[in-house]
């Protein structure tokens, strides 16, 4: 009942005392999932192969799904060829086409070798179809029923021919040249009267996706119309498979993963967090980190030229906000680049409504920036009135002497005069440049992304790193040009 | 058939024609959902009104669930109290409820009042559920059935009652104490012999959430137990709702949308991307800028300090590479503190696995900073032998005379061996730095979401703005400390 779990150390005692009938129950009353957590620990797996000679194959068959990917190739390794034919004749083609594909050849043969010639060529034709399409996630396990026939006799044939297909909740309807005309919920043919024809109860408004359509496209349109299983047709238009919403869910998961991946920088992990090593989590930070270090030389670059400049080296505080600037920047461009990402990956807009979502962001961020210049004028004051930053007045003229709230100089008015005009300087100096940067580093996050989504390429990966040093050094290059405006002209 | 699209303007024209032929003929060969779509963008709510009449209520119930939540409030304000009725009765108590929460107190009234008493009082007590836990997204129609029925009998039930129910692809056998003993799925009815008990056909592996359990919790349970539906009972353990596999889907998105926003430091949008007006962006992004801006002042104050020591004043070059310096460690931790939120979100891992999660970590985190290391030091070097940034020695001191590779200087082996000396000096000095940097960062990314997670809060709002000011108050600090070091003891 209540979510009862158990542990590898149980689970390993029944083994070694060899209790069948109990290891039998333990199928019957714990979900799969978790007895296949609970296999995964045990260090030898041969006393997995225990369960496998006592349990039905129809429970096994369930359990070396879920196994990790390792204990699953070390089974494969040692089970007898006639274990494996049964474990693999209850497998469906989908899941087992998904182990091979990260398996070594030498247990992809013995694989082969033990499924029927027929189930062999479904699974080399689903091998070739290209990674995250339509066709490397879909079943085969289809049922398709004529169009002719009765409700009755379509039940009858679900009682006889549907246990082996993956899903019966949808119903492909076919006409007598094998076009797919329809799509038939199961409950809709429940609920249907005996002799009623499937031609009359199927849904003709259905959608399908062709084998090459990328799988977070395929999401999107089974989470648009609500599909519990969607068809996938070939190039000819014939239906070859279905993809149903549990692949759907995990293709959702795996995008999402993969945009929060790509915002952060990192390539995104192949296998669960914890199975994988600390070298290969190593080899998918390296990389980027690399780029963006080089993509960085640019900053530094500006930077070391910045700090030459006169209005620098006279007015030194100036680049202690340097950091700030840098940062505010990334942030209000990082905010809006992963709004862009998230809605082109969820289909919120496409590419199409180019002009809408520029005058939406561009307003947007005039909004956020004149926000920002108010409030970091007023913050930037406060922090050289209180000493936060030490504002020196130029060439340090005012060095010691400028009345702070905290310091208890006395406030001769000329000098509180001076200290003030220098305030009132740096922080209209720094919350335009913020002003600046932040509009800028908005705009830009908005065409990149839809530029490259245009050009058909992955936003979140090629967008992403170029945003940071783009934005950094026009920020860096508005900030000499208003500082040098402020200290001269004013 | 293909995805054959209506357009809002063929639609207007059809109403406007009455053609209420072509209307209904449209209902049975487009989805829905594009019907939907089209409606949204007439701009005569009333137009739609004659859609509500001239279509079977069946269809237009459904298709009132899929409007925009704007075009259907002005439906509820239009339409006639007879017609809402008619439309209200077919909605699924869930979907109602989601629109309630989200209208205008007058508007609620006025659907409260063409509800039946009972299920009032049903969406009431949904109402009170707190906001994203089970409770808010369950819907109460679902199909229970005695376990003492047969196949057959069960059968016969679910055609009469089954059609009002939002699923029966999932079962709930209850006992005559009405208590939860059992899932069916509909398959296995369906393929069951015609006399066999309930009870002998059910899981009883089961798994229930609470109705107060969080969604992202049930988004978990439903994916690793590849449920279609999975039981929400109350604190009695009594069945009271369930929820389906396409809320989950849409839960699932949310939290995904809500942990790519978070990282990007923005508050998640309540609406679709086009539907929210540029001024409640502006408003989602405002908060988090300030609060970093606020952050940001430590840094300011740091490297304030910083410019005014020795070192940095002899060597202004090590100023440049600030940035530098800030955005490594910022990537380096962001790399890391994606993957902690992605996984503790994915429930990859738990706090339980912390010290599994520190050390791996930690080993990932050594090696990444031993590569940037190496890296960033020949690249250093590099950048300064071509001129990209200018070594010009202690105070100046080679200016002007040093060789770089560009600059056709005589290689006076004094003067090139004094600035190859300052080149290994500062390319050093900053790789260290960044080795610390990265390194440091990447330990405060895996203890601050795990500390964060463990004291119940959500790692990915309150664990990321502290990240960057944390680190790069650390990256300066250990940048004082290693150039001083450099210049003065080396």
């Amino acid at each position: 009942m209540e979510n009862e779990l158990i542990s590898t150390a149980q689970l390993e005692e029944l083994i070694d005392a060899k209790k069948v009938k109990d290891i039998r129950q333990i199928f019957e009353s714990v979900p799969t999932i978790d007895i296949a957590e609970a296999c995964d620990d045990i260090e030898d797996v041969k006393k997995l192969v225990f369960i496998f000679k006592c349990v039905k194959s129809e429970y096994t068959a369930e359990l070396f799904t879920e196994l990790n990917p390792d204990v699953k190739e070390e089974l494969i390794r040692i089970l007898s060829d006639d274990q494996l034919a049964d474990i693999l004749e209850q497998q469906f083609t989908d899941d087992l086409v998904d182990d091979i594909e990260d398996m070594p050849a030498n247990l992809v043969t013995r694989i082969l070798r033990n499924v029927p010639k027929e189930r062999r060529s479904t699974i080399n034709r689903l091998l070739n179809y290209k990674e995250n399409t339509a066709g490397s996630i879909m079943t085969t396990e289809l049922l398709s029923l004529l169009d002719t026939l009765t409700a009755d006799e379509a039940i009858s044939k679900i009682r006889k021919i549907g246990k082996e297909k993956e899903t019966i909740y949808t119903l492909f309807i076919i006409d007598n040249k094998r076009n797919l005309v329809g799509t038939l919920d199961l409950d809709d043919l429940i609920f249907a009267k005996g002799d009623e024809k499937l031609a009359d109860l199927m849904n003709r408004d259905f959608v399908t996706v062709n084998v090459n359509t990328d799988q977070e496209e395929v999401a999107n349109m089974v989470k648009r119309y609500d599909l519990n299983a969607i068809a996938v047709v070939n190039n000819e238009n014939r239906l070859v498979g279905l993809c149903t919403i549990d692949d759907i869910v995990d293709v959702i998961e795996e995008e999402a993963t993969e945009d929060v991946a790509a915002l952060a920088h990192v390539t995104p992990l192949e296998d669960s967090y914890l199975d994988t090593p600390a070298w290969r989590m190593a080899m998918k930070c390296v990389p980027w980190i690399v780029v963006l270090l080089i993509l960085g030389t640019f900053t530094t670059m500006v930077l070391d030229k910045l700090q030459g400049q006169q209005v620098f080296l006279m007015m030194p505080i100036l680049i202690a906000f340097v950091p700030t600037l840098m940062d505010t920047g990334g942030n209000a461009g990082g905010q809006t680049i992963a709004l862009m990402i998230r809605g082109l990956a969820t289909k919120e807009f496409t590419p199409k409504d180019f002009f809408r979502v520029i005058l939406k962001e561009a307003l947007s961020a005039l909004m956020v920036s004149s926000v920002i210049l108010v409030f970091s004028f007023i913050w930037f004051t406060i922090e050289q009135y209180t000493g936060i930053v030490q504002n020196v007045g130029i060439n340090g003229s005012i060095d010691g002497v400028a009345p702070t709230i905290w310091n208890g100089k006395c406030w001769d008015p000329e000098i509180a005069g001076e200290f003030a005009k220098s305030v009132i300087k740096v922080s209209a100096t720094v919350s335009i440049t913020l002003f600046a940067a932040s509009f800028i580093a908005k705009i830009v996050a908005v065409l990149l992304p839809l530029g490259v989504a245009a050009l058909k390429k992955d936003p979140a990966i090629v967008a992403q790193p170029l945003l940071t040093t783009i934005v950094d050094v026009l920020a860096l290059i508005s900030y000499l040009g208003i500082a040098t405006l402020a200290f001269q002209v004013l």
